[in-house]
């Protein structure tokens, strides 16, 4: 019999949207062996013991070969009875990421394709599937208005009991919220 | 040996902040047998296949007889070696829930404390847990500016595999940047 504990009900899969400012691109591929190539965003499957931002950062640089940092928190997807999950659930995130570097040198065996492509035309183009498609609009909405519309932040914070680190996800809380104290002014 | 996907690496818990605006109350409880009593919010671990407003809204029920209503999600944390989740990880999850009736009847084997607590005291509060402390400072900002400032939203969608329906989470997105076409007018 099983040991591993049932309540270990999710899988994490993290994609990466590397988007550039300067030149309003944003890092996109194409998987290898799809019924329809579809453009998306590059990601895979957590590690265990691995970040959200850790594991998009990893999955970008395998598939493209681009370094890049983490910004922010933009979605999640929850599914249930997910294909090559074994009966068990998905959780799907996509993050916000910074290009560290820009030259693609793309993992031939994952991708079929890899490109910059403007984000406005990603955000309009029908070939893509629609979380990125999604996604891509939500990125240009923060682009022409401001990311604090769009950013889920992240802080660290330390744990009571296994004096380790954990990470926080929530929208930014403004320092007079943040400040509240037992006995302060209102 | 185990037949469990090695990838099945997190289990998920999610709390129910249940915010009445009509009295600025929300719900909070006090675990029995621990060391310190702190207020939290009611919550547990998702049932495999639950969605995450769902378990919300069933351990809100369980633990204090309050019926509620899924709104938004607040905030994610993650975190590794979770003491009890044998070595997996824990994605814990905060959301924000409409009081569907108010007459407290609380598990009295979870529960030390059940009451309608004032907001803005539990967000000055030193009673109280680091993250709901956190969510409570954010929902006191929500509050006061606009809940727009704090909600990632959720909606439906089919899933293109399954034939089932998942739900996607991020912050709004106007309908301006929603109905973008792949021929339309900026």
């Amino acid at each position: 019999e099983s040991r591993l504990p049932a309540y270990a009900t999710h899988q994490v899969g993290v994609a990466g949207a590397v988007f550039d400012e300067a030149t309003g691109k944003v890092l996109v591929v194409q998987d290898k062996n799809k019924i329809k190539n579809a453009w998306k965003f590059p990601g895979g499957l957590s590690d265990l013991g691995e970040d959200i931002g850790e594991t998009a950062v990893r999955e970008v640089f395998e598939e493209t070969g681009i370094r890049s940092k983490f910004l922010s928190l933009l979605s999640i997807r929850q599914q249930h009875n997910h294909p090559g999950a074994f009966g068990k659930s998905d959780m799907y995130i996509v993050c916000r990421l910074k290009a560290v570097s820009f030259d693609i040198n793309f993992c031939q065996e994952e991708c079929l394709r890899c490109e910059w492509m403007d984000l406005e035309e990603l955000a309009r183009s029908e070939h893509t599937t629609l979380i990125t498609s999604r996604i891509a609009k939500l990125i240009f909405y923060g682009y022409r208005e401001g990311f604090d519309k769009i950013d889920v932040n992240m802080r660290e914070f330390p744990a009571v009991y296994t004096g380790l680190f954990y990470k926080l996800y929530h929208k930014e809380l403004p320092e007079k919220y943040e400040k509240l104290q037992p006995n302060g002014i209102k």
